[in-house]
């Protein structure tokens, strides 16, 4: 059967505490399950959490690489969400800092993502 | 208007490298949005994120501190996910590692959570 996965890239070049970090992941990780269900995606998001729903958080370089990331996913009809924090507490307002894509078969989503490095 | 969150306890007396700590507080808030969809709570779910989807990521002391917060969010007719990791990488099958209670109006979450420092 084919394995199903959600991949978060979180930028590398911003400082954020390990709770800040961890927030960021979560929000990314939820809003692309939203969007997988709104996609009408729900095969997938039963598939994935019959496996375990594994989650695999990596690093990316910077904010453009998140938008390249967000973009590809977007054009493959993967479920994705971009995250952009609301800067209350650490971050500039609007810093873009996780994306997350999947749940979807692993084979899409290594396509996009396959390059980056675990965190 | 009621402010809705999610706060997400992870322990502190095990060791966890930022990125398997974020997946696993990743694990917990979508479990527990996908709970709160299961129990006919899109509502919350909805108001949540327009309010920004806030998350709150704080320390637990120890694996009795989860499943007490668990039990007392199932009591109180909360949404939530205790989160046991398979134990494929860095710590023994069947640790438990995260919980997440909410979305839901902070008051009710702040009634099971409120003590916890953040991480």
């Amino acid at each position: 059967m084919e394995e199903f996965k959600q991949v978060i890239v979180v930028r590398t070049d911003i400082k954020m505490t390990k709770g800040k970090l961890a927030a960021q992941v979560a929000h990314a990780a939820v809003e692309a399950v939203l969007n997988a269900l709104e996609m009408g995606l729900r095969d997938w998001v039963d598939l994935w959490r019959s496996q375990g729903a594994k989650k695999v958080v990596v690093k990316g370089e910077n904010e453009q690489t998140l938008i390249e990331v967000y973009e590809r996913a977007r054009r493959e009809h993967l479920p994705t969400a971009l995250i952009r924090d609301a800067g209350r507490t650490e971050l500039p307002p609007g810093t873009l800092t996780a994306v997350a894509v999947g749940p979807a078969p692993s084979s899409k989503v290594d396509k996009i993502t396959g390059r980056f490095k675990l965190l």
